[in-house]
């Protein structure tokens, strides 16, 4: 690789990929560890997380779940139990062989998702109608041996959680996996201001070990998709491999309906992605660690304690108000040095307090991003406001900010989304990326050969693409309805 | 094993092994893993957990630490770059030597702790002075390969907090290991009403690498210790080890000085055992993932209906007061079956609703154990309130509750607690159990001696034992101080 300059973010228009790399690491959001394709979440990128499992779980708690831990190895022989499911993850399994210095009599998986060792406990729990729905979430680690990762993106362990739960019903269950996709898409587009499409996967893509997979489906600013989050209706495939059953009313015994539902660490990277800059890190303000920060200005000793003093005051202000504020009171590094730095981590707001300002009673509040035009060149915004006046502007600038990536995001995909009928003309556009909305016969051929030509894959069966008839873009075949190909993470 | 009752909790006297694992299944705390050695924790056991580290965290973020997560992978070299480190805990790894279908060219070791994988980050993070402290926590799951495991207190895989430290000198690395310390006795004490004694290890008990570890030792009622929390001064061990190193505001290199320390689900098995009965779990009100059941007691349809009515109210006003409360509307079980149940599941208070209440506008206050007396098999205490002075009366039960548990708790110990100098005294006294204080020589030839004659240990030198010239009880050495001695779990 060719020596690049530390200090400076690759342009994106340079080198998307080592762009996003540069933003991850030069923001401090993680770094590479010594173990190959495994991450260390750093600090910054940890607190993101935070925020984001404390959402998610208030929304998951909010709708009946609750939060339980199982353990981390699974026998092997458990693995194999459902044959879809073993056959998809045997090849990203890690084994653990030797413990406490001897061979072990069974081979321990290192979990790659918990469907097995959950269900073989959920069989000798649930007995009677009575004890379902059962509704278990866990948060936790899992390891996927992956050959090509990425940090967040695609990392050998990563963070997520999981959700399990068990019903009486086909009916019930599918409610349930359309309740937590709705949880997925309305996190993804209230909270990471990021829009998402809804849909179901195809048989090709869907969970091993699934009936039917779920899913919202984001575009990033290369043009390329990324799955954010999947909800599984198992139907009765697990609870006949590991045995759950229930006595219904009538004391007799059934097999029990499944789902199961998770996101990850990798909605970092997708957040990233979706906002972030040349100048680095854009966060959305409900998600942000640090919502907005004051750097002092002054050119004295005397001035710097006056304007200390100050800015420390309006700090307590805006936690009371909550807001999460940082004071940068460094005196080793200008404004100008502070100013990049925070640009670079992606704080939504700046405030600035200088000797006028402090004469005037006021600071001056600099979104990160412009909130009203949102084009990137244009020079920034800035807003003077009274000290006072400060928690409700910066909040009202938080909220506006939130709005305004949401609405670029959703900008930038519309005008990256395009009705093809023609499969040439879809080979010769794909490179330029895209959401691509062509008719489909259903056929695992053709979906198959596309994705062999052209790397695109289905990224999903639209819920509301509505009916439309006509004819399959690879085979001409009969279709009734677009589904949306494009190339993914 | 003999055939027992499933539903009859074992008492104490009769097998106080017995009893605390019925307690943790009959409550469904946890329950065992078809995974050797790994347990379960189901739901009612995670929501505690919750508490404990939301409280924990908080006090951790309040003295400016972060979380951050590093890999669970260590490369097996790693780990013996610290020469008491590996050896204390190469008998207890698990270690992958297989993933992704291939033999790994170095076996990945399970984390037992995270010393070592995250101070060769930590050697590339830090450069300057002013890169210090750096104040990182990490909350994950471990594992240590144990062969007699016991719910909670011993599990091959647990979760828990590790914090790593690392500061410019000595001093401020030990005021750190203190103010952790300070911590995680205030959580005991003042979360888990759990009393601790505070003090260093001897060097036979320090963790493996440290130069001093610290520590809180609870005794529990069956007269047995329990380690609750370890904090460490790691001196420059690791430093050395991993090459961390900063230079100063002289430019010139030194090592740095750094901390750990950790507590884990093992606080679990302690508040269990601390102040849990023979009717089942007694929870803490500060923790109780539930602080108090409603339970209606009616007789038909329509008394059903009008109380329920009036109990749903109840608890949405307790709830607007802040406190965490369920209503147990169940019409499957019977009022009496509910009271066993809750009692069982430790909720610290139980609401009663009857046609009279509602008649009068009041209700009934139970606490899970008397709050004045709290002596058992006492008649248990009843309060009639009036519905709306409920919240307040519910939160003024449950501050009593929390202060009697801790109280009741420092009256066990303060029985149990015995000085000594004679070692044929100790030896005819340590199966009833308590801490022994008593003087030591401070060799490890006599601290080994009563270790192999009697499996009691010292379990601290505690900080506040005051000087006091003495004889060794073993070997009528010089002792200036006495230490505890006491069976451990």
């Amino acid at each position: 690789m060719a020596k690049r300059d530390e200090k400076a973010i690759t342009s994106r228009s340079d080198d998307y990929s080592q762009w996003y790399q540069d933003i991850v690491l030069r923001a401090e959001l993680a770094d590479y560890s010594p173990v190959k394709g495994c991450m260390v979440i750093r600090p910054g990128g940890y607190a993101l997380w935070e925020n984001m499992q404390k959402a998610l779980d208030g929304m998951f708690k909010a709708t009946g779940h609750v939060n339980a831990y199982f353990p981390i190895f699974i026998p092997e022989s458990f693995l194999k139990k459902e044959a879809q499911h073993v056959e998809g993850f045997s090849p990203e399994l890690a084994v653990v062989t030797h413990a406490g210095g001897k061979e072990l009599e069974e081979p321990l998986v290192v979990r790659p998702t918990s469907e097995t060792i959950m269900y073989a406990m959920y069989s000798k729990w649930i007995k009677s109608y009575r004890d379902l729905p059962l509704l278990i979430n866990q948060w936790a680690n899992v390891v996927r041996w992956e050959m090509r990762t990425r940090l967040f993106l695609r990392t050998t362990e990563f963070l997520w959680q999981e959700g399990h739960t068990v019903h009486a019903t086909h009916d019930e269950a599918w409610e349930e996996v359309l309740r937590i996709l709705d949880i997925y898409a309305r996190f993804a587009e209230e909270w990471m201001a990021v829009p998402v499409l809804k849909g179901v996967k195809s048989d090709a893509e869907k969970f091993a070990g699934a009936k039917t997979t779920t899913c919202i489906e984001a575009l990033m600013q290369d043009g390329k998709a990324l799955q954010a989050g999947t909800s599984h209706d198992l139907g009765q495939n697990f609870s006949k491999a590991f045995d759950v059953r229930f006595q219904d009313d009538k004391a007799e015994w059934q097999y029990a309906w499944q789902t199961s539902w998770g996101v990850s660490t990798r909605l970092i990277g997708a957040l990233i992605m979706a906002h972030s800059d040349d100048q680095g890190l854009v966060m959305p303000p409900r998600l942000a660690p640090i919502q907005a920060v004051i750097v002092p200005i002054y050119r004295d000793e005397a001035s710097r304690q006056a304007i200390t003093e100050v800015a420390a005051k309006l700090r307590g202000g805006l936690e009371e108000a909550g807001l999460s504020v940082r004071l940068d009171d460094r005196d080793t590094v200008s404004p100008g040095f502070k100013f990049n730095e925070w640009e670079l981590k992606g704080v939504p707001v700046r405030i600035e307090i200088g000797p006028k300002d402090v004469e005037k009673g006021s600071c001056v509040l600099v979104p990160r991003v412009p909130t009203r035009a949102l084009k990137e060149g244009e020079r920034r915004q800035k807003e003077f406001v009274g000290l006072d006046e400060a928690p409700g502007v910066l909040k009202a600038f938080l909220d506006e900010l939130q709005t305004a990536l949401y609405n670029r995001a959703l900008a930038f995909r519309e005008a990256h989304s395009h009705q093809v009928d023609d499969y040439e003309a879809f080979k010769s556009a794909i490179d330029g990326g895209g959401f691509f909305w062509a008719h489909w016969c259903g056929g695992a051929e053709c979906e198959a050969r596309v994705k062999e030509e052209t790397k695109a894959t289905i990224r999903c069966l639209p819920f509301d693409a509505g009916q439309e008839a006509g004819r399959c873009f690879v085979c001409g075949g009969d279709s009734e309805r677009r589904v949306v190909w494009a190339r993914a993470y």
